[in-house]
């Protein structure tokens, strides 16, 4: 048998599903969220924090690791898991949507990406063959084909030709992977373009991945446009198989994307807004650098457990975010990432239980102006 | 009886001394270190880390708590003990050192000290009674009168003159003195002058404090200067009352500091290390940023019990610091933490052994060619 499996308990093509994710480092169930680990470190939380406030798995990114500290680095000191002292399941991404954001115009071509580093800013060239045997080197248990995220707004012709080139490399992908112990995803791509989501899900469900990543969403499209291209993906892939929306999101577009059959979600927005003072809270986001926090004895949040609630004052997070002090992006970013750990719980409830509309009801509205100063 | 407390177990005027300081937020054996948490932080730690690597007290600075987030905030939310969640003894700085560093010429007068904002850069005033008045709102165990510390070198003349100014100021700060629960100690100069640390330590004592901090060390001066002017000012104050020597040190500043009769260190130099990636251990400073540290899977210092050296190896540790990575940060401070609370348990049963000076040779030898990249 093999050493990674997906167990679906309820729910079935479309809509809320559950059911439990089987990894060589452990299983999870889902619906589940990753935090970005994208340096192979949640940024300001050691990972020795992040299981005390309920993370289950992270996703790291392979284009930055690859460079720094390199993914034969990595394997040589055992892999990310002995690297990060981690010992839950992990994934990484393929590095291609860093061609999205890092590589500028004629980067790509048949034979890969040429995408910016990071480290030194010099162009660094990417294969799907190299994106496998990098992650093969970091050994994360969930691997991710190399795809070529389209930018928004994109034509219909373009986005076609990073659907054929993003099938072409999973092929080459598929080819290339070796390991046993570690489970390679497909990704659908398409844009907002429907025809295109169904034929990238199809062809790509029909290359033989059990697993899949829905990219190329949360990229500027509207809440609307991004929902819409996601049902049409998983519409059309084996429901057997997990599907992990890449990249999204708000709190609420976590009980959104889970409403449209997703079981895995990732994003940064937990420990961004940490580090820009936004709080995760009932109420929505609270700004802790806000003058009016700075006499208040009260917790970020007198419901929550998490290390920052139950030790400190608003006063006291007030004047650490006020000083840029580390020791407060730390607790800041706990907060927010208990605060998801704790909404997945109660999804994973109101799934069980099918309840989840009333949940989004409940949840403040996370729109993109409840969310200024913490985006980028 | 009084809620504080100075316990003389071992050892009388001269040479190492071993004893209990009774504080009203608890008691601490002596020879002690006091970490500096500044602004109510110590660099890139929470609190909470704090207690785990074994530190029993710290420092705060009165001058940039005054200032942000105020001594009345501060006293609005219960105290400094309250506002950091830390249940321990605490002591905060008379802000004199800060007309030292922060302030320009001509900002000394009879009526106090204007001192350069470190929020803002504009010259703020601050009095010896304000300096009490500011101490008694944050609240902490142990707090210090006014005092004048003379830049190095220094005349003789203007030594006296700053000598004679800490004393004419003390006698206000007692005066100004009303909090019962704390104790306000005075703080002897004198620069290398041995006289002027003579006249300063018995004057000082003649003005009725119970407890003393020895300033105006480690500020340019040669150690054999700053260890001669240490001995002479604690031959010339009352054996059974405590002395803080401030601002000092090195961890072998540590130990030639009890060989003399300290009771009590601070110093900024465990955390800014970490921060500058020096890593103290049995053989000196260990660089964590060099590259032969990317591929090293051995932990920081394989006997220590830190955080950082339980879970992760030095690779990792290189990556993080490499990254500039709050979390590294963190992560190398607990470290020098616990180096720093691990080597005053060992004075401690060096002063009770009477083998101080076989721990002095012991330990690598930290001159400030070892501490490069260290310092500011």
């Amino acid at each position: 048998m093999s050493s990674y499996r997906f167990c679906l308990e309820r729910g079935g093509r479309d809509g809320p599903r559950a059911g439990r994710l089987v990894m060589p480092h452990g299983e999870i169930p889902t619906p589940a969220f990753m935090p970005c680990a994208s340096r192979a470190v949640v940024r300001a939380c050691a990972p020795d924090d992040l299981a005390s406030v309920g993370v289950e798995t992270m996703v790291c990114n392979t284009h930055h690791l690859r460079l720094r500290p390199g993914a034969d680095v990595v394997a040589s000191l055992g892999g990310l898991h002995a690297f990060m002292a981690w010992s839950g399941p992990l994934a990484t991404d393929s590095g291609g949507y860093q061609a999205f954001s890092l590589a500028g115009p004629g980067a790509v071509s048949e034979d890969g990406v040429k995408l910016r580093s990071p480290v030194d800013g010099s162009l660094v060239f990417l294969s799907p063959e190299e994106s496998v045997r990098a992650q093969e080197a970091l050994g994360a248990d969930v691997a991710v084909a190399l795809d070529l995220c389209s930018p928004y707004p994109v034509t219909h012709d373009q986005a076609r030709e990073h659907v054929q080139q993003t099938l072409r490399w999973a092929e080459r992908c598929r080819a290339a992977h070796r390991r046993e112990d570690q489970w390679l995803w497909g990704v659908v791509q398409g844009s907002v373009h429907a025809d295109l989501r169904e034929f990238s899900a199809r062809e790509t469900a029909a290359l033989g991945f059990t697993g899949f990543g829905v990219g190329g969403l949360s990229v500027g499209e509207s809440r609307g446009e991004m929902l819409a291209a996601l049902e049409v993906a998983v519409a059309h892939l084996p429901p057997e198989a997990p599907r992990w929306v890449m990249g999204v999101g708000t709190p609420r577009d976590l009980v959104e994307c889970v409403l449209r059959g997703a079981d895995l979600c990732d994003c940064v927005l937990p420990t961004r807004m940490a580090r820009h003072g936004s709080v995760l809270g009932r109420d929505g986001a609270l700004k802790i650098g806000n003058a009016e926090y700075r006499t208040d004895p009260r917790p970020l949040d007198d419901e929550c457990d998490c290390p920052a609630c139950r030790l400190y004052s608003r006063a006291y997070l007030h004047h650490l975010f006020r000083l840029e002090e580390a020791a407060g992006w730390r607790l800041l970013s706990l907060h927010n990432l208990r605060y998801y750990a704790r909404l997945i719980e109660r999804i994973r409830g109101a799934v069980a239980e099918g309840t989840l509309q009333d949940l989004l009801a409940e949840l403040p509205a996370w729109t993109r102006r409840d969310l200024e100063g913490a985006e980028e």
